[in-house]
């Protein structure tokens, strides 16, 4: 197995990015590391860390994607870079999974322009575990605006057998994120994903309101890519808001700065959860190959998390049940619209006779 | 000035929303305070709790919009409800300001056709206030699903005057919720929502991103009713759990069970700014005259704090300030339409003459 890793994007790279690789080069041993970039770049930087490059193979590349690039810069103006090598490198069999730290629509349009998407699978999306006790995987959390019942459906089984493999939970439960718990609460796009996700083959609980996330009702939480970005930020920005008030807490008086001694470890625990470093990265779900997007801040641990969590992906073998079923649900839709012809030819031929 | 109290509905009622209105009674001499419910009740609950009604007007009704009605059963099946009666008084003048904690759909609905819109103004919003160091008015937090650019303008518009003239900020920093700060972020709506508040007489900050809004970043978010309803839950679920986290934390061992002694008034402080009760209620901005949506949950002194919120936007006369720029709106809008039509009718006889 190769993983390729986009060292040159990122808030910490090439540095972190390239320390990452390396450590997990040493750490698991049965797979190869790929890492493209610059070489001359990669190979000071390793210099100056003292890391060894000896387990590593370097794809040279020239440019580097920044987060202010249009998403589409990834196959026009910056083909040479980083981002777009790695890719082209995925899809022409030079690995077997991508993580990069970079721009998340460039991405997004790269997997699915280079690498191309699942048969079958309409939309890719990007897929977020909200940090919870109960972990929640969040999808769409903002590759797809807007999205059809179709595209809840597809997102809803994705993210199901990704909680199932990854995760190891037996029969995910799926929430669809409404204003509401009743059947006929929202806009019709939740109206309608209420239907199709009511009779597709998963363990569908219902709509689910946000506030109840952090209390397990769900482990998928599916959402069109607006609201899903909108959830996923407010979760991230109140974790960051209580871990400074939770300093501030502790920084009273000498019994709460003693105390703070005592529970090290707990709010260690507790800042930690809503780091994003330590929660690896967000897939790429319906790419036919696994992309990982290793959050932008993300340092060598992280980086590392993230490519385990890439070789995960791959032995878990997830993609090949995603195609058997975008296959099989491929032919549903055409059943369902040859049914629906019929049905209106019928009416058509009962209204003549008439 | 009379404020009118549905003591009817919410999930304490009758017993704290009659406490409430009793205590606002006793300490806002110079307000008459009415209550609309079931006069059997309301005088058995008084006396059971020893309560007296000698400053208070009772209106009689009959049945009670529960939970789980259609928001139009308030002008339908259940016209002889408390919060109908109340809404009717407060259209026909007996009152300056309406207050309910029960069902907000059938609030808001009773509202727009009983009570009216204030002329110019397309649509009723939900003003919420999500409860960090700077207090951010959240609007639309629920009301309507789907707004046009228009509608997020107004929003913003009264959003404004209600932090101007209730919190005292001066010219209130407006944002709008989006996947990204850059001005061509988001959806159709994002985009043409950012052009028309950039044109607004308003103090507008741009777009804003959910992870910002602990941070102080605007005085008022402006969002879609959907989109703004999973924000705001996403933000009362987090305040929840952390809040159990917290307890979690401080009951580790004795030290922090001291220290948690120590700082007993700041652990208050943080729950309490998460606690719904300590921060009134939502008005329901547009509306003709002042209506105020109590928290479901609101004990007595929730509704006395509502009660006061009500006497201050009556005091402020905020609604005649909203009154006199919505028809200078309209008058606004008029002329864009018939400068647009001017346009579309040049260019057609610029065409005929080619």
């Amino acid at each position: 197995m190769r993983i390729i890793i986009d060292v040159m994007s990122g808030d910490n790279a090439p540095g972190e990015l390239i320390k990452g690789a390396v450590l997990a080069a040493e750490e698991y041993s049965s797979v190869e590391i790929a890492v493209v970039g610059n070489e001359e770049v990669i190979a000071e930087t390793a210099q100056e860390q003292e890391l060894s490059l000896e387990r590593i193979t370097v794809i040279p590349s020239v440019s580097v994607i920044e987060m202010e690039d249009k998403a589409l810069s990834v196959v026009r103006e910056k083909k040479d870079s980083s981002m777009s090598v790695g890719l082209h490198a995925l899809a022409q069999g030079e690995g077997d999974a991508f993580v990069s730290a970079g721009n998340t629509g460039a991405l997004l349009a790269g997997a699915t322009l280079l690498v191309r998407r699942i048969r079958g699978i309409q939309r890719a999306g990007i897929a977020t575990i909200l940090p919870f006790p109960t972990p929640v995987l969040l999808m769409d959390s903002g590759a797809n605006l807007e999205v059809t019942p179709e595209n809840l459906e597809q997102f809803a089984v994705m993210g199901s057998l990704y909680m199932e493999k990854i995760y190891g939970i037996r029969e995910p439960r799926v929430g669809q994120i409404n204003n509401g718990t009743e059947y006929n609460k929202g806009l019709p796009l939740q109206v309608a994903g209420y239907a199709r996700l009511g009779s597709a083959d998963i363990n569908f609980v219902g709509n689910v309101e946000t506030k109840a996330l952090p209390t397990g009702v769900c482990d998928v939480a599916v959402t069109d890519g607006f609201t899903g970005n909108a959830v996923l930020k407010t979760v991230e920005g109140m974790g960051k808001f209580f871990s400074a008030q939770l300093k501030d807490l502790f920084m009273t008086s000498l019994a709460t700065k003693l105390s703070a001694v005592v529970i090290r470890g707990k709010l260690r625990d507790f800042k930690r959860r809503f780091d994003a470093s330590e929660h690896g990265g967000a897939p790429l779900l319906g790419i036919s190959k696994p992309v990982i997007k290793a959050h932008g801040s993300s340092d060598a641990n992280a980086i590392k998390n993230a490519i385990h969590q890439a070789m995960t992906f791959v032995n878990t073998g997830i993609n090949y049940e995603i195609a058997a079923w975008a296959t099989a649900f491929e032919e549903k839709l055409k059943a369902e619209r040859l049914a629906a012809d019929a049905k209106a030819e019928i009416t058509a031929a009962e209204d003549t006779t008439k």
